[in-house]
């Protein structure tokens, strides 16, 4: 489609054009006119958008269900959305990658900050695994399949629509085979010296996270001869790149069978399922039984699900992971280290690191903090959006 | 000197003594009943912190002549403040950094983080560099310097008095070697497998830093067969990492000519004195000097001195952050990769990253964040002055 016969969405003469125009990833519906013609626009149109003297700004992809009304795609108004646009994106994206991890196993599209809003791509070797998580991608995945080919040379691609911002786009929750053959059984992805095996067509909505690896490499460091404890552990993230790291022994806990028998399998690849431990339970009943059977670990780690995924969830959130820093801290021996980590965006550092606090200061303990991480590289943020850094790791000595 | 025979400052009935039992390091002049008698103490003298009812809550280092009138040593009042006391810390600071290092080269204790407010030790080797910031550490210096040979094995020990913190602790600057015999020429420091020359007499006041080690490692990752400019370059921080990395070149800039020869001296030793070029100058004037020459680089780092090292500079000092991103950004090639670095207290993450974005922008330029990184591990933090994280350095791709 050319950029003459795409529809129009306008800004009121009080939005700030100027944000757009210095890179504003997002428009939202307060800041656009938005009149019948502008509501009827099926989600996932791509628009013009101008500002209120009718000057172009961006094209956009548009979602009038969402308060999120725009998602820029190109400042430049005259570009075309398709495979071409789509071809560059993808390879600039990919130099990235490049420059930073010496095999092919990363994110390689994290949405704004790749500049594929919506988008998430993972690579596992010569697999990918596409989240087309809003319509204006949806509408042009023929032509990502065919981009992520031509730039990658991965020979799979699968549809993962498990995304929850997928309803809200008007998006179903097929998953698909895209291009290949499905990979029978898990892959195994070497990150940081360990196997993992991830579990890529989701029957066990298992996966495999690329977020933590920097993390998991900072507690693997210091693995060395440890007795770890992973809670949470889901496929092993931080217990595995410890064994490989020398670590004397690891538990992994988890609610997930499947998650730990992807866990023990990396293991058994490694050569390390003899230093290897999973118990399948509740964590923080995990917690409470291990401090009653007076275990004691050189590490532990707790790595939980975004207790305070919304600004509602955000106290009962805090709690929680103050609970299970309160519950985790007894467990560590003197000089330990504890890894406490939250996926939550509500709760920003500061709080995180509060509530962690308070929960080792319950527990009796106290000790400085070592390093505090981030998500890895390959989850570059647009610079608007830096503030909303979901993932934290925080490392303390006790 | 017996606990007993210790003198006693009282907190004021309205301060909070529970903080203090929950491992608040510092006791503030308007929290503790003052009168002659406290303001007569000597500062750096040890005594005993006691609540409002005369409980006894840890033994403190006073100092009469500061806003911070105490910092809590021990929360054991029984404890003696001496050289089987230091030899404890010591060993606790060391045994970290044996997770942490291979090589014996590193922040050995990072003050209130490591227990020992005031004091800092950086080891090079066989050599340690004390800095007895604090009144009471320099009354306790030949406990220390027994107690660090004891623990660590070092064979020189030398006294940097240049701290800023001594003059209010009553303290002179007068440096010392206090043991063994001071290096003759600068020492070699190895660190991400680059060669670093650390000038430790300190007559060039150049010194060494350790805590950009994650940082520079970061950039070195990423620097290839990359063209790298190092602006405030210092010894060569980031620029000898990226040249061990295999960086095609590296240009480092700053304003210090010895600075500079050790960083000549690092890459020689390195054997990569062809890829390494050197250029004395004002850092704003080089930057704006080289992008009227039209250079080019793949990555640019700048890692300033401290700009806001207060509240009462904080805007002078992010606008001048502003302009060195706004400076540096041009000089950036497409894709590349654009790193910087704050070590100001008061220009705290998000005004800092602010900052950096808005001279991003105003030099047309935009892209991602890729990473955030703080000071190494080799300096961890108290947990109640975890906000004050003075280092950071941000990566952007542009």
């Amino acid at each position: 489609m050319t950029p003459s016969s795409l529809p129009v969405i306008r800004l009121k003469p009080k939005a700030n054009a100027r944000a757009i125009r210095h890179g504003a990833p997002w428009v939202f519906d307060n800041e656009l006119v938005t009149d019948r013609r502008t509501k009827a626009i099926a989600p996932g149109s791509i628009a013009v958008l101008e500002d209120a003297g009718r000057e172009p700004l961006a094209l956009v992809a548009v979602n009038p269900k969402s308060r999120i009304m725009g998602r820029v795609l190109d400042l430049d108004t005259s570009a075309e959305i398709g495979e071409a646009w789509l071809r560059e994106r993808l390879a600039r994206a990919l130099a990235l990658r490049e420059k930073l991890y010496d095999a092919p196993y990363y994110r390689l599209i994290h949405a704004e900050g790749d500049g594929l809003p919506g988008v998430v791509i993972d690579r596992f070797g010569d697999v990918a695994v596409i989240q087309p998580n809003a319509a204006w991608a949806e509408a042009l995945l023929p032509e990502l399949v065919a981009a992520l080919r031509e730039v990658t040379g991965v020979t799979t691609m699968l549809k993962n629509a498990g995304g929850r911002a997928r309803g809200l786009e008007g998006l179903d929750d097929e998953s698909a085979v895209l291009e290949g053959a499905a990979p029978v059984g898990p892959v195994e992805v070497p990150m940081n010296g360990a196997v993992y095996m991830a579990d890529l067509t989701g029957g066990q909505k298992t996966g495999l996270f690329y977020d933590q690896r920097p993390n998991h490499a900072f507690a693997a460091r210091m693995a060395k001869g440890a007795r770890v404890l992973d809670v949470f552990a889901h496929v092993g993230g931080f217990s595995l790149a410890a064994l490989a790291a020398g670590a004397e022994s690891a538990l992994a806990v988890d609610g997930s069978e499947p998650a730990l028998e992807l866990a023990r399998a990396g293991a058994e690849k490694m050569g390390a399922a003899g230093r290897f431990e999973t118990r399948k339970a509740d964590a923080f009943e995990a917690l409470t039984a291990l401090a009653e059977e007076g275990a004691r670990f050189d590490m532990v780690i707790c790595d939980p699900p975004a207790f305070a995924p919304s600004k509602q969830a955000l106290e009962a959130g805090l709690r929680a992971y103050e609970r299970v820093a309160r519950l985790a801290a007894p467990l560590v021996a003197e000089g330990g280290i504890l890894g406490l980590c939250s996926c939550s965006h509500a709760a920003d550092l500061a709080k995180f690191r509060s509530a962690c606090l308070r929960g080792i200061g319950r527990a009796g303990r106290a000790g400085p903090l070592i390093h505090t991480g981030f998500a890895g590289p390959d989850h570059p943020q647009h610079p608007n959006l830096a503030e909303t850094a979901y993932l934290k790791a925080l490392f303390f000595r006790l």
